[in-house]
């Protein structure tokens, strides 16, 4: 049997998807196993994805040569650009997505990578040898050797799932826990834990009464994730917006005596920005209504998503409280939420390319590492995967820095600081964000992946000619100027002063409620230089003029950081023989072994002397 | 919690998705009952529709307004009329399917069905009260109430996978098996065994090399299952064969000392008809090799089916030996080939209605009666659902006479003869089976379907129709004399002798190899009177007219068993108190409780003379 693979990733979730496409596609031999082929790229919880910082995530991954942007785009049934009315630097854009399409659009594509080669099967236990992990033991049997392997179990590992007072084994509801795992990983050293998650009731939407629920449909002009020629949706589904009451909440209540998470049966922390109803009605317990957001699953299929509801209450408890959400008067349920609680590894444990410390040639990626999210897994699987593939073939680490990437910020709050519950992205964990942004992804990110193999020439053509084209935009605004008689009306309609003058349109440009799209329109000069450019290079332009400021001082910050991200720290500094250190940095310092300075500094009880002491150890 | 429903179906595969539609359809509320809705209607064997005997069914199924039909018709990539050479008793329809698409198309039926609702959960237990089954428990902890209960549990209860020396519990590869309900019909009383399936191994269609194999495109001019106006393919993808050898077999053997079925690990008996590769090669060792059928899995996915390959040797095993198949070099496999165990309950414990005889109001329908195929099952499911509602509503029950329906020859089958090892239909089982044609299903049983309130006015106008259409088509053969100037060259090219005046082109037709398309073309008068007719009539009025014969003898010699059928056989009949039977029939008759005298003469072990001394006691 041929049973060498390069790398075998274990799960075929999102991180185990993106992981298995990047390795396969950087020309390693890959093998994905998992428990089903017929449930790839499952979305167990809500059918979206991206939304704040998330869809960010989505747009670093597409720019990198990841699949999750075009898989997104593919089995989109609505897309809307979110926080629209605030500054750039929140922008964030969100598919709602047909669950059924999402799955198989990532089989296909995974199908249709070379060198991914597929197995079904449970993976029960590691293959070591001297310390290193070179390949998987099957339930069926079957040993796989390989040169790295890649562990994506998400929640399945001991996965246990809470309704009420019942609890028994599973993965996801309909689905098998994966049990052996934890227990050899334990016994080589790692340290796991228990963490939690939920999900709200699936119910019948041919019973909603959607007339008494707001109505949200998507963007009139939808995008789209990918910066490759995905298409744009024609025609959208709507989701809908309804709200609980106190009605709704003291049946809630009724049921708490039975709830799982009061009752002490749950250990494992769940998800804080992402808390169930009985944890919002103990914790807002001042407010009398929360907004449920009320989702299709696809195009066809009456399935509804009830976000906001997730709940591990009797399910006859969740029957009756929702039956009292306006329009749910006759909801009918297709299976009630329930909790889940599985194993996860702290995150600690791991370099920066997620390999671990412990076992050389052993990743981990996803739920496994303490995170929450389709696109924190995504973002992990698809580094996990080209540093897996980097490592085997002796090359440099890919690393993506704090002002570079999301990413790159997610990778380094796991490693550095780990995680006590489930790690979901902010754009207020990136000290970076105006940099960050999703509209510039690609000018980040592009060119980095081409130089490691991974994304295509195309790819890159397109970046280089949009960027190109975003610098053409700028030079005209800042050599044209702008005539008073054209656009002081305009000006007015904001009481923006009216100019005296011709003025350079770039400036024009910055005053406050000023659009490009608009300038445009108003000014011929303008509009006769600029109507060939794309809207999305229109739009990036506009965001680097107008907020040139912020992005300079961003850049200026995150330039004196990387001094200190610059200076590597050895593998091999014994921190206890500096004796100038705390006794806690000592602790701290050796547990996370940083791999620079600016790790360091990032770790929490590291004080500004303590990095002092390391700058002087190092010879600064 | 709204619990109560008319009739609750445990399990969506064929049978329960057919029970839930056709006892929805006639007005029962409905609860399918599935333990993964992502899962519904699965083919978890091979990826196709119909074949000979079943592809009969598929058809009676629709003609009755079942749905099992139109789903194979929209999830077609192939479509064949099987045996058109033969008789047109055995013309056979089949289509290669879409996995993924079959599956999603039943869900979206059933979604669109009204009185359908869903709940995704394991059934753990029977509610009984008093004798009757009144509803279910299930592994959440819900208790549904119900009129009747149906269970089509597939091979789910107590299922445990085998490859090679390792055996572990599943429903299905990828699936957890169902416990609990076996345990519970035995304590009540019922009897139980274990039967065995088998599935060959799934490949990655990129591997295998279709230049060493015979392509097997599907018809030029393909038709389709359903009566409905479903859409004919215009466009197929083929299949292809290849063979097994010498040096594959003498691999195989090599495993023969792991295989769970020759070192008796297994104990239930697997399908006679679709063997195992091991044991084709040892029941037919005078063979050197076995045809191999490669089915794709569907429009684009790489995922093959290699049809003839079933097996549950070591994986290794079968790795090596199906590198030696042509065309297999360097296949890839996705998963080895396992076989199954499972519980079944023998069907002699049920009425024709397949409610069983213990337990009022449950009623068992596919693999649990001991039955292979998916279209067994979908026939068993959809008679369930119809006399489930029936029941509930105190009306007749709705049966099948053998010489009705394929359907009502596996039903009878079943009840009255109860199987040993899994029963499969074929043509051979039907006794009449010249009237229980492909082409006249829906004239055999739309009508009554209608009567019933099944199929639609639409689907009785569209039989009754045809129906007009064939009488006016044979009238016009009886009519129409053909010219000698016209035919006798084509008469001449089958060597029949010419005609020396014109002749009714009845008689024509009768001829051996004249086919009624043909004559058509060479007879002016014929084409100008019947062009006008579909192909579809002008196909079967051919079968009246060319079959006539045996048509009629068969009807008479229905006709004469249907006396026997007739005389019902009260429920309360001792047969031990007439004391003329034999001691084996009274055993036999006692056990099995016949409805009719021509059941109980179907009883193996019944002679003519207990029959006769039945008769007797019923008076005549």
């Amino acid at each position: 049997m041929n049973n060498s693979y390069d790398i075998i990733v274990v799960g075929a979730g999102h991180a185990g998807c993106e992981a298995a496409a990047a390795a396969a596609n950087l020309g390693s031999k890959v093998l994905l196993i998992t428990m089903n082929l017929n449930a790839i790229a499952q979305m167990s919880c809500n059918p979206a994805m991206g939304g704040v910082a998330k869809g960010q995530i989505v747009r670093e991954i597409d720019a990198l040569g990841g699949y999750s942007g075009i898989v997104s785009d593919k089995s989109a049934i609505q897309f809307k650009m979110l926080n629209k009315s605030k500054g750039p630097a929140m922008w964030s854009p969100r598919t709602q997505n047909d669950r059924m399409v999402f799955s198989n659009e990532w089989r296909m594509m995974l199908e249709q990578t070379e060198n991914v080669d597929f197995w079904q099967d449970m993976v029960v236990e590691l293959i070591l040898e001297g310390g290193k992990c070179v390949g998987v033991k099957t339930q069926i049997g079957v040993e796989f050797k390989a040169k790295s392997v890649i562990l994506t179990n998400g929640t399945f590992l001991n996965g246990l799932i809470h309704i009420g007072e019942k609890q028994f084994g599973g993965g996801r509801a309909g689905d098998r826990p994966s049990i052996g795992l934890t227990e050899q990983l334990v016994s080589l050293g790692f340290e796991s834990g228990r963490m939690k998650t939920g999900t709200p009731p699936r119910v019948d939407g041919r019973s909603l009464d959607y007339s008494k629920m707001e109505e949200q449909p998507g963007d009139d002009k939808p995008s789209k994730f990918s910066f490759s020629n995905t298409s744009i949706l024609t025609k959208q589904r709507s989701c809908h917006i309804t709200y609980t009451n106190d009605d709704v909440h003291d049946i809630l209540r009724t049921g708490f005596e039975k709830s799982p998470m009061f009752q002490g049966r749950i250990q494992g922390l769940g998800p804080r920005y992402c808390p169930s109803i009985e944890d919002k009605i103990v914790r807002f317990s001042e407010r009398n209504r929360h907004q449920l957001f009320i989702e299709p699953e696809g195009w066809e299929t009456c399935e509804i998503y009830v976000n906001g509801f997730s709940t591990s209450l009797p399910e006859d408890v969740q029957y009756k409280a929702m039956h009292l959400i306006p329009g749910f008067e006759k909801a009918k349920m297709f299976r009630p939420g329930y909790a889940i609680e599985y194993d996860f590894f702290q995150p600690t444990q791991l370099n920066i390319t997620l390999e671990t410390k412990g076992v050389e040639g052993l990743y981990f990626a996803g739920q496994i590492n303490g995170t929450t999210g389709y696109e924190e897994a995504a973002g992990q699987g698809l580094m996990a995967g080209i540093n897996a593939h980097l490592k085997i073939n002796n090359e440099e680490p890919f690393i993506l820095k704090r002002n570079e990437a999301y990413i790159g910020v997610l990778l380094d709050d796991l490693i550095t600081k780990g995680t006590t519950e489930p790690y979901r992205m902010f754009t207020s964990r990136a000290e970076y964000r105006i940099l960050l942004r999703q509209d510039n992804a690609d000018i980040r990110l592009t060119e980095r992946s081409f130089n490691l193999g991974l994304a295509s020439k195309d790819r890159l053509d397109k970046v280089l000619s949009k960027q190109s084209d975003i610098e053409s935009v700028i030079k005209s605004f800042e050599r044209t100027s702008v005539d008073p008689k054209e656009v002081n009306e305009y000006l007015s309609t904001y009481s923006s002063s009216p100019l005296k003058q011709k003025v350079k349109a770039s400036s024009v440009l910055t005053r406050p409620n000023v659009k490009i799209t608009e300038l445009m329109s108003y000014s011929e000069d303008l509009n006769n230089s600029l109507n060939s450019f794309s809207e999305e290079v229109i739009e990036s332009a506009e965001i680097l003029m107008k907020y040139d400021g912020y992005i300079s001082r961003e850049k200026d910050v995150a330039d004196k950081m990387m001094r200190l991200e610059n200076i590597k720290l050895h593998d091999n500094i014994d921190f206890s023989k500096l004796s100038s250190l705390s006794a806690e940095a000592v602790e701290k310092l050796n547990k996370v072994k940083p791999n620079t300075l600016g790790q360091a500094s990032r770790i929490s009880g590291i004080s500004a002397s303590d990095i002092s002491v390391l700058m002087v150890h190092m010879g600064r």
